[in-house]
Formats: C-alpha cells, structure tokens, sequence
C-alpha cells in the first residue's frame, strides 16, 4: 500500500436505528449489519443511532478480526449514539457536544436525550493522516413548520467550525452520517460551502443505489410514506462527504446504498438506507497542490460571495430562533410570576382568617392544599424552564456573534484586505493570495 | 512590522471578579480595568469573570480606539466570562463549552451556571497566525477533600485536546486563564506535557511580581486568607501559556504580575492579580525548525513516557469520578423508588376506607396531603438527579475511553510503532521519528 500512489479507501455509513425493546427487530437487524461489515470489510464504518453500548460492544466483537479498531463516542442521557470501527489503528478521538439540541420536555422526540455532537478519529492510512468525523443532527419532524431549524443550523454551523479548526494538518478529510438535511438545504450548503467538503453522490463516477440517491425511502417497511409527504418517493439524509489536502487528491470511484430490501432477509437493515463509497486517494508530490485547489483559484471571489450569502441567511434564521427563544423565556418568565401572585395571594386569604383568630378557613381546606400544590408547580416548572431558555438564548447569541464575525471576516477579503495565514483555513478558497 | 524578522507581543490576562451587585466595588474596578487596559496598549487583552455582557459593552466602548476588535463568549446560563480584546484583527472565534462542570443544585458556587468553556480566536499578526485561547477551569473550594477534581481534570483533558486539534494551522499559540491548578496539579501538567506549551513565568527572563509568581495572595483586600490555607502567602492558578511552530520561534522577554494594591487608588483590579507577559516572536526561515524543537528531540522517548504516566494519573482520577457518580445515580435511584413506594402506600392507605365505602379518612386529610405532596417532590427531583448524574457518567466514561485510546497509542509510539503523521500534533515530541 506505501509503495503505490494510490490508496483505495472504502468507506461506510449508516443510520442503525438501534433503540432497544423500542426499533423493530432491532436484534435480529443488528446481527444483519454485522454480517454485512465483517463480509464487506469496508476500511472505515461509521456508525449512528447505536444508543446501546451493549449492542455497540456486540458489533465489536463480531467485527474483531475484520476491524480491530474501534470507538464508541458517549454523550448526552443515552448518546451520542455514534460508533465507528476501523481497520486503520485510531489514534486519537475527540468529541464536540452541539450547543443546542431540542429540548428536554420534547421527550417524544428524544433528540435531547441523546446528546447529538460530532466525533472525530484520526487515522493513519498508509503514512497519510486521515480525520474522520461522524455526526448525527437534530432530526426534522416537520418541514413546514419546524420549530429545530435554528437549531439544526447552529448544530450545522458549529459542525464546519469543527471540521474547519480540527482538519488543518489532515491529509484527508472524512465525514459521514445522518445529517438530517436536504443536499440543498441551508445547514448542507453551509457546511459543504465553508468547508469544501464535496459530496459523494454528486462526485460519484459510478452510482448503485436508490433513484436520486435517496437514503430515507418510501419502500422501506419501517417508514411511514405518510411521514415523508410531500417526498413521494424519499429524501436524502445520509451523505459521505470528503475532501483531499495538498498531499492527496481524492475521487469518488462508486458510491452504492442499499434499497430498503435485503436478499435472503425478511427486512431491511434500519429504517435509513446504508451508503458505501469506494474512494480513490492519490498522493501528490509536495507543494505540487491538487487540481480542486488550481481548478477553484479563479472562482475563489464568487465562492466567498456565496459563502457570504449563506452565513448571512443562517445569520437570520438564528435570529429566528433567537426570538422564539427570548419570547419563550419571557413567557416562561409571565406564567412564574403569576404562579407566585397566586401563590400569595392564597396565603393572604389563609392569613386574614388566621390573624382575625377566627379557627374555621374561608374555602375548603382539600382546594387550598391543591391550589398551594399547583403554586410550587408552576413556579419550579416555570424556574427551570427559565433557566433552559436563558441557556438556549445564549447559545444562539453566541453562534450569531460567531457568523457577524465570520461575515465580517469574509467581506474583508472580499475587499482585498491584506491578509496572509488564516486564508488556508478555508479550503475550498486555497491560495487565493498566492 | 512585517519588514522586520522580530515582532514584540504583550498579552494580558486577568480573572475581573466580576458579578454585578455581589462582587466589591464591581463598576469602580471595571473602570480601573478600562482606564489600565486603553493606558497599556496590549496587543491581547484576555479576560474571565466578565460575568455581564454590559460591563463587555461598557469595556469595549472605553478600549475602541485601542482595542477595536473584540469578541465575548456566550454560555451557559451567565456566562462564559470570558472576553478577548485585540489590537490584531480577530477573523474567526470558536467555543469549546466543557462536558462536566459542577453541578446545578450547588449554586452558592455558580460554577455550573457559568458555563465554563475555552475559547478560542484566531488573529492576523504581520503574516503570522495567532491561535489565542482563554478558558476558566471549575473553581476548587477545597483543597483537601476536592469533589471537583474528577470534573477538573476532564476539563484539563478537554482543554489540552481542543487545543492540539485546534493549533495545527497556526504559527503561534497562545492560552490565558485561570486555570484554577496550582503549578504542578495534574490537570496544569496534562495540559502542558500534551501541547507542548510553555508557562512564562518559569520561561520569562524578567520577572517583576509576587513572590513564587503567585497571582491569588493573601494581601489581596477581597481575599480571606483564611480560604487559601495551608498557602500562607498565596497561590499560583493564573497563567499565560505560549509556544511558536516552525515558522515561529518565541521567548518571554518578561512577565509582571500586579501586587495586591494599584496606586492611586483605594483597591486592587479583582480578587485575582492580573499577569502581563511581553513575548518576542522571532519568524524563522520554512523548514528550518525551532530550537526548541531541535533541543527536545534527544529526549522525546523521556517525555512520551512522562506523558503516558500523566495521562495514567488523570484515567485514575476520571474512575474516581465515575465511581462517585454512579454512586450519586444510584442513591437518586434508590431514593426515587422509596419515593415510589411511599406514594403507593399512600394510596393504598386512601383507598382502603374509600372501597370499603366508609367517609372518613384514617388519618388527617392535612398530613395525607402533604406527605403526597412530599413524595412528588421526591420524586421529581430524584428523577431530575438521575437524569443528571446519567449525563455526567456518560462524559466521565467518554473521556475515560478517549485516555485509554491516548494511551494505547503513546505505549505503541514508545515501542517504536511506525507512526507517521500524526506525530506531529504532539507538538512537545515532535520528529521523533524523522
């Protein structure tokens, strides 16, 4: 492998869907992937929704001799779900926890419990270092009127910041999982745009999967089609996205998913179809620079535009947020104040009474307890949420100062400012300045 | 500045003590701040305890024309504190928000109401990259029977990850804060073995401040010296922290503290001494290789070793920790289910005389109601704590495995693994294998 040019690099990821006694035949599933990766013997599986570490444990040994090398990333009440195994030695692992991610009380949803973040590993690969990320967003429940965006672009814009600061001395770029956003929607063009992550399925020189590469279908029988209007047929979700450095240049040879069904089995893996890509890595000569970096030098102008536009439309929808959240502080704020002037209030009533000297109360004792049960309610709930909401609040103040900042950095440049190092960072505008 | 090989940088650091109506003579202080801050010129000024984003405002209007750039971090539910001023460009800011960090029910130390995080901005000096991180580590209260320790500790392993993965672009870096460790604490040699980063005061080679470098002392107006026993005098727990790259090569020139009191004046800045540390950075030629660099090769094996051993210590630590925790979890468990089981009887109680069609209660409706009132209360709270403390064995258990991974990999690389790139992240050992 050290000895040629070229590295062939087969990379895996799927949503398992592997909440115990909860999925369907999450069990018998289980055992299904795990005989698909220790026959397939993919370089890099990357893993999400494993909540249970037993079951994580159980594809680890199942998977010993064919992946050694493993990680489980532990977040959140019963997160973060993430698990990835390797046949490279991993060695190093680090964990980002999203800012925001749902709320706890939306307990139906789950999505706080499990802790949603981005797990990276490096590897080595030859004598190449790879950092590979995994990540899981915070799911849609509703396109029309979905209450997460904010928090799905923040989790989005936090994704590339880590991505960006973390990848500085890879050789190659790796990120799969389920990012619970449509290949045009704002979070993906945020993340790709600012990152210079390409994305597998469009790059693919070959493709074997479901019709526009959909990994969410409608012929799955774990889904719901209803669930997906007005996506007749499915949306994509899954992506392996990746990106090569001065010393690699790397190309999407065949990107396969799997088709809701699974020969000799009565269902399918999860309820999200698994992606398979066969990447090419071909090492370059020092300094020599990859075509994507030459072949993007003249549109490096219009790629800050663009870069601009959308940190400036993710910039509005935090504000969106922002303004939810305040008002939901707010009210939280209202109804505590309320619960304690009832509160008082009740007291005065049980007071007058009780300072005349007169021995019998004015409303039956069973509703004056109740009512006092209710107060404290009202005023903890009311306390805790207040806190939530001051918490969310600052996270998205925090992520909104963050893209002022950024927008403003990127304006710069495209005034010319003189600048030198930092440019690097952003890959998908390499050497503009050179 | 940029025709010259030799750039001068002073950097500032100082814990503002800063809570709007509980901190001592908080504005007239913060004014002292601005009024030394706009007077010294700084070219970075970081500062924690910045508790309310008005005194930020209040700071950044007073340092305009000095300092015109400028970011405040936001978590938690007040904080982060933290503040970065600057007379360099700031492009690019990002925030690390620690996974453990005290507990809300102890809110008489606020701690975890604070948030605490690192942050990082990255600045444009001359054509040198500057990673600038400022963090504020948990406070320790007791020295002797230290219940933070474990969360400490993670955050120093966090800290010291954050900014290896971070800093790999950069051709300086550079960490202020309080970091609440004494000199040699486990978490403060974690942190330093692992980046490689240098303490000024050890490395300055002037040093104009207290005695030993200490930056909380017992002359200190707004210290009881009772609370830093058994240090008579004071102790070290503030620091700046730096190291250069192959581009760069840096040296304190020298290090001041302030000493308790500020002429003219009635009171010092904070409870804390603020530190001012003037670094010469000198631009190297590509390729050539800082001395530091070339001097630590000889005894790269020696610190791998050191490194495993420390990184052995904070496992150690972290297991405590998760002891603990999942002994808290269990007791909240424990104390859930008596809850329960309180509950039921309660109702079996009720229910005795109400199936048997007799009216009157067995025993006062006051006291039936109170105790049900009781056992909710058990109840909601025990399950709050469960979920809580589910969350923080789930961060010690994750960093538990992410040490147990840096350690395999340290044992590997000390046996003369053959290892290539990612050697170089491990800035304090770097070449070993060239």
């Amino acid at each position: 492998m050290a000895d040629s040019n070229t590295i062939r690099l087969r990379v895996f990821s799927l949503n398992c869907w592997g909440i115990r006694y909860l999925s369907k035949h999450c069990r018998e599933r289980y055992a299904m992937i795990g005989e698909l990766l220790s026959r397939e013997e993919h370089d890099i599986v990357l893993l999400q929704e494993v909540w249970s570490e037993k079951d994580f444990l159980c594809l680890k040994r199942k998977l010993s001799s064919t992946h050694p090398h493993s990680h489980y990333f532990k977040s959140g009440v019963i997160g973060s779900g993430m698990a990835t195994f390797s046949r490279h030695r991993i060695h190093d692992a680090f964990l980002y926890r999203y800012s925001l991610n749902g709320y706890p009380y939306m307990a139906h949803h789950g999505d706080w419990f499990g802790g949603k973040a981005v797990g990276m590993v490096i590897l080595n690969i030859g004598r190449l270092a790879a950092h590979v990320y995994v990540t899981h967003l915070h799911a849609e429940y509703c396109r029309e009127k979905d209450s997460y965006l904010p928090h799905r672009v923040v989790q989005a814009w936090e994704l590339q910041q880590f991505i960006r600061h973390t990848s500085s001395g890879a050789d190659l770029v790796i990120l799969a999982g389920d990012l619970n956003l449509h290949p045009q929607d704002l979070g993906n063009r945020l993340l790709r745009t600012y990152t210079g992550l390409r994305d597998s399925y469009t790059e693919t020189a070959k493709f074997d999967g479901c019709e526009d590469g959909i990994t969410l279908i409608a012929d799955n029988p774990f889904i719901n089609p209803k669930e997906l209007c007005p996506f007749e047929k499915g949306i994509r979700i899954d992506y392996i996205l990746y990106k090569g450095s001065g010393r690699v240049s790397i190309q999407c040879e065949s990107l396969s998913t799997t088709k809701g069904s699974v020969p000799d089995h009565p269902f399918p893996y999860s309820d999200h179809e698994a992606l398979s890509a066969d990447l090419q890595l071909q090492t370059l000569t020092q300094q020599a620079g990859g075509d994507e970096t030459r072949g993007e030098q003249d549109c490096a102008a219009g790629k800050l535009a663009e870069l601009v536009d959308i940190v400036t439309e993710a910039r509005t929808e935090v504000k969106v947020g922002l303004y939810c959240a305040e008002r939901m502080r707010y009210t939280a704020a209202r109804t505590g104040v309320m619960g304690m002037a009832l509160l008082l209030l009740e007291l005065a009533i049980a007071a007058v009474p009780w300072l005349a000297l007169r021995a019998d109360q004015p409303f039956p004792r069973a509703s004056f307890y109740l009512l006092g049960v209710l107060c404290f309610a009202i005023l903890i709930t009311t306390f805790l949420l207040y806190i939530f909401y001051t918490m969310e609040v600052k996270a998205l103040q925090g992520a909104e100062d963050q893209m002022r900042l950024a927008v403003g950095s990127l304006q710069e440049r495209l005034r010319g400012f003189p600048l030198a190092q930092p440019l690097n960072r952003l890959s998908a505008v390499e050497s503009v300045e050179d």
